[in-house]
């Protein structure tokens, strides 16, 4: 997903995930050969070691900070004029620190004593009687990687206790909570300052880099994900409408339990695949040459975004074979060099390069290359960033975008500059026909001389190509966390053999 | 779905719709043999017609009332610390009087004209770059049941130039309009009066009595829900988790475009079944009896809520068939005797008299019926009410209850009083075997001696059946919206021949 516009699609619980998380910790070990936390090995995010993180975080540019980390779940929300509650997401920034995606619960992380405290809701005998029995405090002290569990009501008096702790020790005390998330009935009696500021930018910058256990979380995602994008490949053949392939996918998601999607997917049938934001995903299939399909499973609130391009009746028309190939040939070779410390502005730019190169062989663009570089021209078919940061947000964090640059190449770039070591980034390379987009190319009398209109007009209804795969960064090279099929030849036999 | 908790599934965009509201019309027409209105026959959301209808409510409370209604459609809203929309779900006041399932847009109605004006977005260039072109005035007009459509940024003059022609009149203007839901930058400049407290109760009158349009959006939704239920009967039997059952159920209704459930679902397998808010949906089914399911799709804004109990290998148990046959007799029979004017009271004490004498049959009440009756014995199996209004709402407005009763039997009874002409109703009776709501009953000296103890243990397995409905009330009597398979050899020779 590359873009702005997305809908989630509503909570999952995810109880039976602690028997997975095993699963796929024991991937992930596999995969990185690396020794696990002791929370990692208990199959439990690990929660406390994200804690730790961030305080070291804070750590760093205020020395021997004290006091407490304090953070609220998402809160259970009615619908306007509604009965019935809001989808449920959990803030990112909780679940960071406790790996708990339950509504309505609080955690404080007492600093000195490097403890950690999850709040959960008190048993509601009536709610009981509708829901039957929530988590304990034992079961919950079971299932997260947390120091000890109390109930909500149990908040206030907490953290006096600790503030009072810090004071009879002669310390100056902190509480680092988030701006806009801490409720009314809250009170930070017996701290000495409340930062409203530090915690927030502070787990940001800790969540670019992900741990063995996050990957896992991101690739256990992908599996889910590829086993829907297959279904999808074979069912648009038969499909009537860009709905029922849809439907295919998230069937074969929600069948494995992962009930949200990591956004709204799109599902783009001929043209409309040059619609870069299309979200109808409602129009008739037959008689169109390709489908894109951009869409990925959340696992445990962690995301995968994955984006497929394939000839509907099993075999690629030449000219949409020949975009593929241009598209296959700038994500392979982006990813190629990808490793910690690349600059991320210039793998977009190689992605540029290639798409003139093939662009220029078949004749669409004509003139120099290096010119048309220079002038932009080949963000008229590759209008979009080369990829972003992946983690519990679909475009996380740490990306430093800069949307106001003058550039055209460079203004959707949602990440810039040096890519961290032990980010997870997508790359998406595309290339597109959208009138809306060319046409001010081909009005342009400086520009249009570098577009063979009448080569052009052979491609309108390949509508857009699009590969996309998610990247673990590593200090030497990349891990491809994707394996959705995507050689041509690949995804031609799996659909004509379906 | 009988009761509070539930989460709805993000937006669907429904551009085909207009193809398939007149086939909805056809066959809400043929229904009912009713002429159409003008907006109806052209297969349109008779938009204008409830805005004249809520007009004549307001009037009636004060007489010849001057000046505007005014609504707004829900507002994009990004969700918290993320760059992506929150789900959309349309504001049921603003489809009401428009039949528009977009966001961003308004509405207002010119009482004396008789005159509505829909308000859209205006095209902004970068987001027809991203999105292709939106909606045209002309192709809104076309779509929408409405006398003229600007652009949202016309709504301040527009306002200030009906409030200064009806001044020019000399008329005392109102503009009704409903709290919390009316943007800062709307100005009211030039109306003598704004009353935001009007308008919202006269929707919810108007919305409870459905016209054709409406019960012809209701029975499409039964129709899709219908195939999904099917399709989930057959599945279970060789499903092994209750989310490969949703996921077909999820799938079919979104292969038919209807991407919206109106409630999130319930998948419950076994005792899961006893627990009412159940909504996990993630639990192992082999070597469960039964399996519940209440869930049904939305159609244009339109809800449809289904219940069904089935056995999961294609044939009742003994106790499960039994307890099947005392709840379908209650459905049966409470469907029978619907009609315009009928107290809803009346009809859910109906339910409970036959579920007493039934589980007094099968020996787990035992003593005086009238008795029981009157100590509300059966409460313990049939906890909550047996039915609600159902509309845009899954718990649509009008039903009057009384959640503060004293009196058990009544006190989760979403409607209360008479069923009036036209409203569209659930019927879903229920009998559960919950030990949180039947150990009190055991433990309670006085009512303890109406349970066989002995003979309730034979039924916990049975977990819990419901069988739901969706009735349309007429005056002389009812027609039944859902043709979802009940009959217990029905459904059992449907899974057998799976």
């Amino acid at each position: 997903m590359f873009s702005r516009l997305s809908r989630p699609i509503s909570r999952a619980t995810a109880s039976i995930a602690s028997v997975n998380q095993l699963t796929v910790y024991t991937k992930s070990r596999k995969s990185f050969g690396l020794t696990p936390s002791s929370a990692m090995a208990e199959g439990k995010y690990p929660a406390k070691k994200h804690a730790q993180k961030v305080v070291d975080h804070i750590s760093k540019r205020s020395p021997s900070p004290n006091g407490v980390l304090y953070l609220e779940a998402k809160h259970t929300k009615l619908l306007e004029d509604n009965d019935e509650p809001e989808p449920f997401r959990q803030r990112r920034y909780f679940y960071y620190l406790t790996g708990c995606n339950e509504p309505d619960c609080y955690f404080a992380y007492d600093i000195a004593a490097q403890k950690s405290t999850l709040f959960i809701p008190p048993i509601d005998s009536d709610s009981v009687i509708w829901s039957g029995l929530p988590l304990s405090p034992e079961e919950a002290l079971k299932k997260y990687d947390v120091d000890d569990v109390k109930y909500t009501n149990e908040v206030n008096p907490y953290l006096a206790h600790v503030g009072a702790s810090y004071s009879k020790a002669g310390k100056q005390t902190s509480v680092y909570a988030i701006a806009d998330q801490v409720s009314e009935q809250t009170t930070f009696i017996g701290f000495d300052q409340k930062d409203f500021q530090t915690l927030k930018p502070s787990i940001d910058a800790c969540r670019v880099s992900k741990d063995e256990f996050e990957v896992g979380l991101i690739r256990k995602a992908n599996e889910i994900s590829t086993e829907a994008h297959h279904a999808a490949f074979k069912k648009a053949k038969t499909a009537s409408n860009e709905c029922e392939v849809e439907a295919v996918f998230l069937q074969k998601c929600i069948a494995q339990n992962a009930k949200e999607q990591s956004y709204h997917g799109i599902f783009a049938s001929g043209r409309a695949a040059a619609t870069l934001h299309y979200v109808k995903n409602d129009q008739p299939i037959q008689g169109k040459l390709n489908m894109l399909i951009d869409a990925g499973a959340e696992w445990e609130c962690y995301c995968s975004d994955i984006t497929r391009t394939f000839p509907i009746n099993g075999v690629f028309s030449p000219e949409s074979r020949a975009i593929y190939d241009i598209v296959l040939k700038m994500q392979l070779e982006c990813i190629g060099i990808l490793k910690a410390g690349i600059v991320w502005d210039d793998v977009h730019a190689l992605a540029h390069r290639i798409a003139i190169d093939g662009l220029h062989t078949l004749g669409i663009l004509k003139g120099d290359k290096e010119e048309m570089f220079k002038k932009r021209v080949s963000v008229a078919f590759f209008p979009h960033g080369l990829g972003h940061h992946l983690g519990m947000d679909t475009h996380d964090v740490g990306g430093n975008p800069n949307y106001e640059d003058k550039d055209s190449m460079f203004r959707y770039l949602r990440l810039r500059g040096e890519v961290p070591e032990g980010s997870v980034v997508t790359v998406e390379p595309g290339i597109y026909f959208c009138n809306f987009i060319i046409e001010p190319y081909l009005e342009d009398a400086e520009l249009s001389k570098y577009i063979d209109k009448d080569v052009l007009d052979k491609y309108w209804d390949v509508g857009g190509a699009r590969i996309e795969d998610n990247i673990y960064v590593t200090k030497d090279g990349h891990v491809n966390l994707t394996t959705t099929a995507k050689e041509a030849e690949e995804v031609e036999n799996m659909i004509l053999t379906a």
